[in-house]
């Protein structure tokens, strides 16, 4: 049997902020800080180890990693980060403020944006300051690999081909996977393991810096999908991030 | 031409305590962190730009890596942490201090033990608590590669292997490659390098947390080599290490 664990970044400053982020690469919140260290105790003092870590290229979820290694001792650890565990990138919304855009387009505009599965928000343009296409991280892509805007199921387009190619292989071959991500590249992955419709992935959210378990059987079928420590406090977690869309 | 960048751990714990520490895992001091900073800053001043970066398994090297990427907003960088860039291992001196050890044994004798080319210090017993040969992270390699003790010259007879077989072509291949390792594997490599005799690379002392630039030819022969940032400053830092050895 196999494990996997799973973790979304801790609250970055625009989760505070409650502005739509996407590839945007902000920061932690130092309470995001505290909830990553509090991950890494939490793996550490339930006798968790692993072998190998995947995250983004984005520093909300390198450095949720880097506090979790730091608390289990294992910053030793080999890390692959890339791009195709990024969050969803949002398009013309990135950067805007989700309440805002509830008072501009109604909230059930801004709701189809949030939790469609199949239809991305206004795209930016290719020369938009926001977009990545100048993004030295991204240089090794061809310009139309990186996305003026997602779709959940543009995500999911991104994310599965990655886990079959990179992940899945290391978990079989017997390495235990840590991965650090982000809502959405969780969302999709989830989406594919446990075999969810696309109507009902959209109402699953994942909590700023829970460990989220995986048991396998030897073919790599989900057995069990868990979060670690209080799942009281994970619900209500999973619950404050479902509410962001609201004025 | 080739450029490379090295830079040697800011001050850590064990530094400052003046104790012997090779291979014990120990972490950076406050003013090992602010040397990193500021190495990080003095890099992404100067326009320093990275695409790939190598360090050891010990925590003094990765933080101090992590504290230069931070500065330089580079987290998504691909890191290579790998054991033949360790610091040298200090056999049976592991946790005593140098001005202890002087005291004990004469400082001709700590002497030898810190700067004969080829006389390692004496070794720790393969069950020693403060060897490697149960630690985790050495598990992949036989126990025969697990150090009970070097001189110089066993570092360099792993360094410089690991340079061919992994840095090297990296660098031939255009990727811009920063390194973060320790005063004895970054000096087994300017050893190399350089062609520095037996008798005179042990007299080289290497600050902490001063990038140290190569520039190469075609060829990956080195034209020069010289730290970056304030010379004299540099060089007091040198000097500083230099002094450990006494009482």
């Amino acid at each position: 049997m196999y494990k996997l664990v799973l973790i979304r970044h801790g609250e970055s400053t625009w989760n505070l902020e409650n502005r739509f982020t996407g590839w945007t690469d902000v920061d932690l919140t130092p309470t995001g800080v505290s909830q990553a260290i509090a991950a890494g105790r939490l793996l550490r003092d339930e006798g968790w180890d692993f072998d190998l870590c995947f995250t983004s290229v984005l520093k909300r979820a390198i450095h949720t990693l880097w506090y979790v290694l730091d608390e289990m001792d294992r910053t030793w650890l080999p890390v692959v980060k890339d791009w195709r565990l990024n969050e969803r990138h949002y398009g013309a919304l990135q950067g805007l403020n989700k309440a805002d855009m509830v008072r501009q387009y109604g909230e059930q505009q801004v709701l189809q944006w949030r939790r469609s599965y199949d239809v991305p928000p206004p795209a930016l343009t290719p020369d938009d300051p926001r977009g990545q296409r100048h993004d030295r991280r991204y240089a090794h892509l061809a310009p139309e690999q990186i996305p003026l805007t997602e779709c959940l199921k543009d995500t999911v387009a991104r994310v599965v081909p990655y886990w079959n190619e990179a992940i899945a292989p290391a978990i079989r071959s017997g390495q235990r996977v840590l991965i650090s991500a982000h809502g959405n590249s969780i969302r999709a992955l989830i989406k594919h393991l446990d075999g969810i419709s696309d109507a009902d992935i959209v109402n699953l959210n994942i909590p700023n810096g829970v460990p989220l378990v995986y048991e396998f059987d030897a073919a790599l079928r989900p057995l069990r999908r868990y979060y670690l420590g209080d799942a009281a406090a994970a619900e209500a977690a999973a619950a404050a991030v479902a509410r962001q869309g609201s004025a």
